[in-house]
């Protein structure tokens, strides 16, 4: 046995070790049927009970009521979610606030189907910061923000008042915090944060919202179309959700209270270190540091490779910041333990210790 | 250990056992790196490895120029390509040939972007035959067929010549038989039949193709888009892909002729049983009749709960056919074994003997 990695990776990244384990263990035999969950019909009796618990715990999770939201599982990541949304939903404008490239992409998608007003945006200053826009109440067909930025390691910490419909990319904050969901009309996150292995999106969509849908949209790309058919129009990823199920029953079992005291436990632990500690830099304006994402650099003379070398040997893996940023990047989701999040302080602490 | 249980299941269906203890130990450990196949990075120097070599034997199976070609592995199913085949492709018009419920959502699709020409189809006798279309030259942007049609048993056993770009949906057959894949410009098939876990579909796409596309296409549903980004444009799904690999390998060890050879035995022997057994009636066309998915119905007055029974104290599973024809269906992709063939083929002497 290895030592235990410390897997601070953005994404694809850490989940509860238990999950695994059931997770191995269901592609050996799924619920005692001889099958592996590999190669069970996802029509078969055993998959829909997946299927539906799935969604059914998701809007538990989010305190949001069954009869006005609808839960999706489908494929493509938040990335055919940038299509999607504008696909169904850009009739006219819409508005969007840029906090990254994810943000970006999302505008870049939307373009395509109608007016876009990127009504804020922290373009000017690499988007270390949340633009503050407290209200918003043009006519736009939607309001969509990205609540977290895991490359710039930025988060929305309250959200725009607004009569227009919400909408939020969550990928990278999805269930790790007790927010108000229902100020949201439409929620979509790729599942490899919070949620699971990559392959499958949440989708939590007020139903109302299908009055809106003037196009005439292609039946895969059709939120309609995927909740008519209970989130399983075409063969759905069978794995992925039952990873993600998983995940949700521990989710749902601690409950978002405590899962967000705990990360606002380590993101403390994190920041505090960075401002206390002389050789580093954070990068985000203090206000809106992500409790997802910390990003930071080495001040000025420091050696990278000696404080590279210090996290390889303590088994730390994942820390590298994105391109965009440069620096260093501590992604601590719900299921990084405060002990990878205390070796990486020790870590700091050491390569401070060699200035000295 | 429960008895051997007998998947004849139509997809997810089964896969060998090897790749399901390697992908079951992949989770527990991936390469000796201390980390779960599902939490590395999609960017990880062991991921792309998974993924380049995903791609690469996929046309070394399937024998193709890796100049001339490039393999994808995209979310979404048969369904998503449905559409991108349509939204990229179709400018004019576009020949479809119907053989079937898949090509004829295939067909709705493409309706959306440009006119669909029918140019053969067998509802007439709800698609129990493959229609005879042995060449077809007029100036189609593509000619687009289903090789093998999953719910009634059906198969193209030769493919029409056309001087027009050839797409094939191969979902339910792909590498199950050695065929000249270069006749197609494009060909698709989601995993969950012959290659690996629901979740991910494998195309194979001419480069050269890419001359043709007009429309401004976004990003997640365009060939090039993805070909530039080798496969990488979003997260891919990492589990999915590295499963198939698992699976690709052992393809290519056996090599497409013995794997043919093998199909080609199980199809026979059930077939001649389906043919000598006066309880049991074929339903597709016996020159057309697929080497996958066997369809069959009871003759008049047998009782189909007491064949149904039998099946089940045999352990065999997934059974029933689809509810547009009725019956029963044997799929009998690559991974299943001679030995499940022949416990059903007991079953349904056992069946007749009830009845002297």
């Amino acid at each position: 046995m290895k030592n235990k990695v410390h897997n601070f990776s953005a994404g694809p990244s850490i989940l509860p070790n238990i999950v695994f384990e059931q997770a191995s263990a269901a592609i050996k035999d799924f619920n005692n049927s001889g099958l592996s969950i590999l190669e069970i019909s996802h029509r078969s009796k055993d998959f829909i009970e997946v299927l539906e618990e799935a969604r059914s715990i998701s809007l538990d999770i989010a305190s949001l009521n069954k009869d006005d939201y609808s839960c999706l599982f489908l494929q493509g990541g938040a990335s055919l979610q940038f299509l999607m949304v504008a696909y169904n939903f850009l009739n006219k404008k819409a508005a969007y606030i840029n906090t990254g490239s994810w943000s970006s992409l999302a505008i870049k998608e939307a373009k395509m189907f109608g007016d876009v007003s990127e009504i804020g945006s922290s373009a000017d200053k690499n988007f270390n910061y949340i633009p503050n826009l407290s209200s918003i109440n043009d006519d736009f067909d939607y309001v969509h923000i990205t609540s977290n930025n895991t490359i710039f390691g930025t988060q929305f910490h309250s959200f725009p008042e607004t009569t227009c419909p919400l909408f939020a990319d969550m990928s990278s904050d999805i269930f790790s915090r007790n927010i108000n969901f229902s100020k949201f009309d439409l929620i979509y996150a790729g599942a490899q944060k919070n949620l699971g292995p990559a392959g499958v999106t949440m989708v939590l969509i007020k139903n109302q919202l299908l009055d809106m849908v003037k196009r005439n949209v292609p039946s895969m790309l059709s939120y309609k179309v995927h909740i008519d058919k209970d989130s399983s129009y075409n063969t759905p990823p069978v794995f992925s959700i039952f990873s993600v199920l998983l995940n949700l029953r521990l989710i749902k079992s601690e409950g978002l209270e405590s899962i967000e005291k705990r990360n606002s436990e380590k993101s403390k632990l994190i920041y505090d270190e960075i401002d206390r500690n002389k050789c580093f830099v954070g990068f985000s304006d203090i206000n809106d540091r992500s409790h997802m994402n910390a990003t930071f650099n080495l001040a000025d003379g420091y050696d990278v490779e000696i404080f590279k070398s210090i996290c390889s040997d303590n088994n730390i893996s994942g820390i590298n910041g994105h391109r965009s940023v440069g620096g260093f990047r501590a992604s601590i989701y719900n299921a990084l333990g405060i002990d990878s999040v205390i070796t990486l302080i020790n870590c700091m602490k050491e390569f401070e210790s060699n200035y000295n």
